[in-house]
């Protein structure tokens, strides 16, 4: 039994996530889940429309469900930023969705820009800080728009910020790490206040995992590590602004933004997740977009509501789909978003 | 006639640049130039002997000089950053070294770690500002070591310094520039203080270089960009945080450490070149490491001491030796770092 509000959001974000619902309603009738889906109108078309970017009312009701799956927000129309802080930021923050967790991994090694790496080469998970760091919108000018202007953007670390992602971190990496072994990413050489205390909180929280391997990474050379020997990591935890950089070249090197997944998640309220690509009004309502993102952000949502099987059974399809060309025209296949969505059903019907 | 002071620093540092000052030296006789050095005794061994990182009375003689010629800090028997702050930060600060110019340039296809990227894809050069943002070293803690601890770091922008970061830039790109285009990278997505006055600045600028293409990145987005199209970068204009990560990544595509070189710039003052690896305490003394970077170091200090022609052909030195396989063994060849050195002497005397 669990309710989820469905975001569509705009551009491609309806006809990607489609297929994802396509999946999940199916294990729903199938398994009797239980799962309810709501469908919420929240995005650039309903701001040029009633200059509405997130109403209070929304976000009253939003707290009564279990999790929310998100497909795109962003519109050339609109100034830049607006939807994705007044949505995307705003509801991470709302509801306090203190984990961004954000899987690398390379299905197929043609998708790589990387020489010489292969799908168990790029394999491991990003655990990004999601509510505090320079993402806080602490700051101000001074003597604005004058030569003598000072502007100042806060980055602020807390303890028990700190502490609940590195615990977590630490978490994931004894639960699904394979070595296991956890990395922190910081910039503790230069920020020697906000990332003395990410080292201060690493170091103490990792006495309690002696089976867990520690590793540190300045965020500068981790870069390089990641395009050079992706291989050597499991899990990665890093701040807010470092887990966003990092993330996205994690991205690329898995095979681009049509792989990506990005789970906005608060084990004890409600979490969100989404597939990373935006909403790329160029292509949207042709059904060409690409789904897996979008299916596999479904899958997430499916292990993090307590359905670990169904999770695995999406992804196997979607490995399924890559292995057969199921996909879709920019990843090198032919067929349309819904008909990946329909083979992807298929796929688990045929192996269920 | 200029001076220059010579700081070769730990491990390495003294080895790769002496190849450097053999060059440089050997231009110096055959062009009279006047050239004078003076050595620093600066680093990790001058810390652990006397307790001293950068005495005051050096600081006040480095200001006799014209450049900075520096080999590499850092070593494992001290705390980390403390070198990399009282020295590196130090001098950069301390001569508002405000420009931190970083080429990148692959140099042989397969150096690099991108799939069927050769040298011409890879050449553009990162404007990195090199003296504020979130490296003021400004902010602080509230209750140290409880778990109520909040530390803050403040990331400060004035339009002063980022006016000359992104006027440099400009100039940069119009005199040296393919195409020319210049691109901003900033997250004036999220950091709506500090990177709202960086689009402003670039914004206005702009007017005053018609002739220069402008283009706009999010610092996440431009990292993919960089694995996936690097051949569409001509100048990179940055701070010095998202300038530190994406050099890093840009080196490693460049074909890694071995080859990236750092000009720290004041061009009304006191400028420091460097080869962006470290002390690499493992290999030092040992006449393996690689000195390539440190030679295009020194060539990009001839470059702003006003003798570009032989800049470029130290350059030319170098790209003859790769050709040749006249390099180290860490990059394919066989010669000893000396051997390297005295080739490339050898070399810029054939052609000249
Ligand atoms: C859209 C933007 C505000 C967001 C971020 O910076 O967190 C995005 O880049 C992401 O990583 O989810
Ligand atoms: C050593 C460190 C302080 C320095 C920096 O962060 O600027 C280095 O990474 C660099 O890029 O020159």
């Amino acid at each position: 039994m669990s309710n989820i509000a469905y975001i569509p959001g705009d551009g491609i974000g309806e006809e990607v996530t489609r297929q994802g619902l396509k999946v999940l309603n199916y294990f729903n009738d199938k398994h009797d889940l239980g799962l309810k889906f709501e469908k919420f109108d929240l995005g650039a078309e309903r701001y040029l429309r009633t200059g509405e970017i997130m109403p209070d009312g929304v976000l009253n009701k939003l707290e009564t469900f279990d999790a929310i799956y998100l497909g795109a927000v962003g519109d050339p129309r609109v100034e830049p930023g607006l939807l994705e802080k007044g949505i995307l930021l705003k509801l991470r923050f709302y509801f306090d969705q203190y984990i961004n967790l954000r899987p690398i991994k390379l299905y197929k090694e043609e998708f790589s820009p990387l020489k010489g790496k292969g799908v168990k080469d790029i394999n491991f998970t990003v655990v990004r800080e999601n509510t505090e760091g320079i993402y806080a919108g602490i700051g101000g000018f001074l003597k604005k728009d004058t030569p003598d202007e000072v502007a100042t953007q806060e980055m602020i670390s807390t303890r028990k910020g700190v502490d609940r992602i590195i615990k977590y971190a630490f978490d994931y990496a004894q639960k699904y790490g394979r070595k296991p072994k956890l990395t922190v990413c910081d910039k503790s050489n230069v920020l020697t206040y906000a990332h003395n205390l990410w080292q201060r909180a690493f170091k103490e929280m990792g006495e309690n995992y002696p089976d867990v391997a520690k590793e540190h990474y300045l965020v500068d050379a981790i870069t390089m590590k990641m395009v050079r020997n992706p291989e050597i990591f499991d899990v990665i935890v890093t701040c807010n602004i470092f887990g966003d950089i990092i993330t996205d070249l994690g991205a690329e090197i898995q095979g681009g933004m049509g792989m990506a997944v990005s789970g906005n998640i608060n084990p004890d309220s409600i979490s969100m997740f989404e597939p990373v690509h935006g909403s790329a009004p160029d292509i949207a309502g042709q059904n060409i977009a690409n789904p897996l993102a979008a299916v596999l952000a479904a899958a997430m949502m499916l292990q993090q509501l307590d359905y670990p099987d169904l999770a695995q059974k999406t992804e196997a399809a979607v490995v399924d789909a890559l292995s057969k060309n199921m996909i879709t025209g920019d990843i090198g296949g032919d067929l349309s978003t819904d008909e990946v969505g329909d083979y992807l059903v298929q796929s688990i019907k045929t192996n269920e």
